[in-house]
């Protein structure tokens, strides 16, 4: 059982700690980004150091009180948030925002915990290289919560998820003890991959300082082009084609609803995609091409062996890179039109690439039995992950369904747990998805988790309430 | 305290599977192929299906028997092998050679842990894809245990290592429980990845028993080269460029010693390099392109910008599939040539790529200070990792250096932990690196690797000695 942060405890820290590591725990600090979950309080103490980290746990350990590590407060599951339980300490990784090595030779950065990830990105632009992690919380969000989440983004089609692009991490675990891992290493076989324990553990087992990252060299020549299809079965086949034509120049695949883009008319922002109709299904393709490639040429080809195959009904290809940008603005104001009409429940699901088809039939089909929706299913269908958001219909607002929300989350995810699928695609489980993990996971992986968090947290105090219960 | 295998413990397996589980025990079992570990003997089982794999592991639990776990018995560091302590039951996947399962279109193949490498690449050539893991002995290992020890190979520098090359595993747990995670998702954020903690054990937290395993499209074509650099520092700026101008269409960059060519001309196998005089290092670039770039002009181009930088004095580009075959017959001669000389010690390193030209003058002037040695530096060296082996110098043999092996291996580990490396790139512990993991491993993370094991495999069952000791 944890305590509550004590006078005691406060004092020890303060004893221990320089001044500028104690901060007002503001709003900011207790609040999710859409407002669904929401702290009663806690110490906030910001560190700039990894020996400061070491003794903020150590202590806390002591006191058997929890820690709720914090990077940007971007995370969609409430991992960053304690709502209820003793006040734990919240540690901010806010001032650890060194970029402590380059080795653009050998295409690494090693970066602490707080550096937010687009100052990552210019980090490695600067040396020429590409750090391809991007979201769209990237000028918020830090690089230790980022690997902390595993986080994905548009680019994991080309360079995998957060967790791939990562040689190494230091950490503190939960006894205050530091993890020394800061490898540059492309091979190392010496014991288990701590790394990737600690990656995608949300801060369960111990608090990220800082990572080796992989840079990549930048494409020789970069393009976008959005193109028609029929619907999801002819984006697999356009996916495919590309792979079989483009081979790992594709970046980013994404499939765009018609919902989307009439939530924009609706609602705003103000962006269109540049078709006389509304199309049905589209998808945006972004490709960054080795030399003696022309990106738009590349596209070109793909268009017409795709048209060829009946895959393919219109298209554009950027003639630009302001056209690049313009279309990949549709893809990402999405989210805000979402946000502006209300969703009655989201869902950051995957299933296996060739499955979503029946994927989007399915879930279209079980929640149809119980009520009409507006849905706009999106996202990166390269990685058979969609984000598959159920809205009102025109004219009823999200309020209208508190009596449903359970309801549809239920049969969404029941339709993604009978295909293989995950329930948690890229946000992570946090506090929000923990009683859906301990009902779809597997029972097995359950009890192995439970026996880790026990073995490495014997007290209970990392990030309490996140992922792992007993 | 584990017990021996008694007769009670073969009955119970008697009765439990089926008479063709059970096969003779030949020597073949209990060696490793170097010759440098003989096992004493054991109970050799066979199941050919995950439940009976499960069955094996409850009984043994409930008996308190070690079990060794066997894939294709080509691991070079004892992991394979228990040489003393109770008789153990030895678990053979050699009857687990199903591919269950190809989804081409998703580039996803399921695999049984006990089929060979060689048959998972055919199987991925088939459906007009590519299994990129590939290592010489790739015509006896089995896939099961090339993940459980995350082998590497020549394409690591492309495709990564065999962690990278996995979606999912399934896995008999200690306790008999069975992991189900054969997920085809190239996104899942629910919880601790097991997937990366039982790659790379060593067979020490469990039995991988299946694999879903990552394919990727086939390049459009295929070409190499072979290029004189004066040195490690050119065969780096080689790297680096090729890097800027081919991007990931290098699929490997060796580099191959004088001493190397030395000992093939000496012992064989017949092998030459293409140049007149025997050069003092050169590399092997090998190179898988997209549509659109023509492998051997790509190759040309790489070479005319090196050699205005100074990188390259001579090179020969492969004008024929037959030509790029003899290439890597120099390349992958060289370990049978370094067997028929004898090294007196063999390591399998890496260090930050930045820092192999360090690394070698480091290792060769401490050496130095022992005694004469000849020294066959070569391998993966866009990966970091070296195979620095120490042989007999002319008209002495490995048998003359008995007294200073460990001497040797001694010098070249610390010369390789002063300099941020690994003492296993891609080998991994087994048994022979048991020692040197606890002397040079960071003790945080050796401190966590012994609760990970305590809380996964508390009666120490699961191939007992490897990897981690109490």
């Amino acid at each position: 059982m944890l305590n509550s942060v004590t006078d005691a405890l406060r004092a020890e820290l303060t004893s221990k700690l320089p001044a500028a590591a104690f901060r007002e725990l503001t709003d900011a600090y207790l609040r999710e980004p859409r407002g669904r979950y929401q702290g009663s309080g806690g110490l906030l103490v910001a560190p700039d150091c990894t020996e400061d980290v070491a003794t903020v746990v150590r202590a806390c350990a002591d006191a058997r009180v929890g820690i709720v590590p914090y990077g940007g407060g971007t995370g969609l599951v409430g991992g960053q948030i304690a709502e209820s339980g003793p006040v734990p300490v919240i540690l901010s990784l806010e001032r650890m925002t060194r970029i402590r090595a380059t080795y653009p030779a050998e295409n690494v950065l090693v970066a602490e915990a707080g550096v937010i990830l687009s100052n990552v990105q210019d980090a490695a632009e600067a040396e020429g290289r590409v750090f391809p992690l991007s979201l769209a919380s990237e000028g918020s969000a830090r690089i230790g919560g980022n690997l902390s989440t595993n986080a994905g983004g548009v680019n994991v089609l080309r360079y995998g998820n957060a967790r791939d692009l990562c040689l190494g991490v230091e950490a503190v675990l939960p006894d205050g003890s530091v993890l020394h891992g800061l490898s540059r290493l492309k091979k190392d076989n010496t014991g288990y991959d701590m790394r990737h324990l600690l990656i995608g553990a949300e801060g369960s087992l111990g608090i990220i300082t800082a990572a080796s990252l992989k840079l990549f060299p930048k494409p020789a020549g970069e393009g976008a082009a959005l193109m028609v299809v029929e619907g999801p079965e002819a984006a697999l086949g356009l996916l495919a084609l590309a792979g079989d034509l483009l081979g790992h120049q594709v970046s980013a695949f994404e499939l765009i609803n018609h919902m989307g883009l009439d939530f924009l008319a609706e609602v705003g922002p103000e962006v269109r995609a540049p078709f006389a109709d509304t199309p049905e299904w589209m998808v945006l393709i972004d490709v960054g091409c080795v030399a003696g490639v022309e990106p738009s040429q590349a596209l070109e080809t793909l268009f017409e062996a795709a048209a060829e195959r009946g895959l393919v009904t219109d298209g554009v290809i950027a003639q630009s890179g302001a056209q690049r940008d313009a279309f990949w603005a549709i893809r990402e104001s999405i989210p805000e039109a979402n946000k502006r009409i209300g969703s009655v429940s989201s869902h950051d699901i995957s299933v296996p690439v060739g499955r979503i088809p029946e994927f989007i039939t399915r879930a279209g089909a079980a929640l149809a039995t119980l009520d009409d929706f507006r849905i706009n299913c999106f996202g990166h269908v390269g990685d058979g992950n969609l984000h598959y958001n159920v809205f009102p219909v025109r004219g009823k607002s999200r309020d209208d369904y508190d009596h449903q929300r359970h309801a549809v989350k239920r049969i969404v995810h029941d339709v993604v747990a009978q295909m293989e699928g995950s329930i948690s695609a890229e946000h992570g489980v946090g506090r929000l998805k923990v009683a859906d993990l301990n009902r779809y996971g597997d029972p097995t992986k359950l009890a192995a988790m439970r026996a880790i968090k026990a073995a490495l947290d014997p007290l209970g105090i990392m990030n309490p309430g996140a992922v792992v219960t007993a």
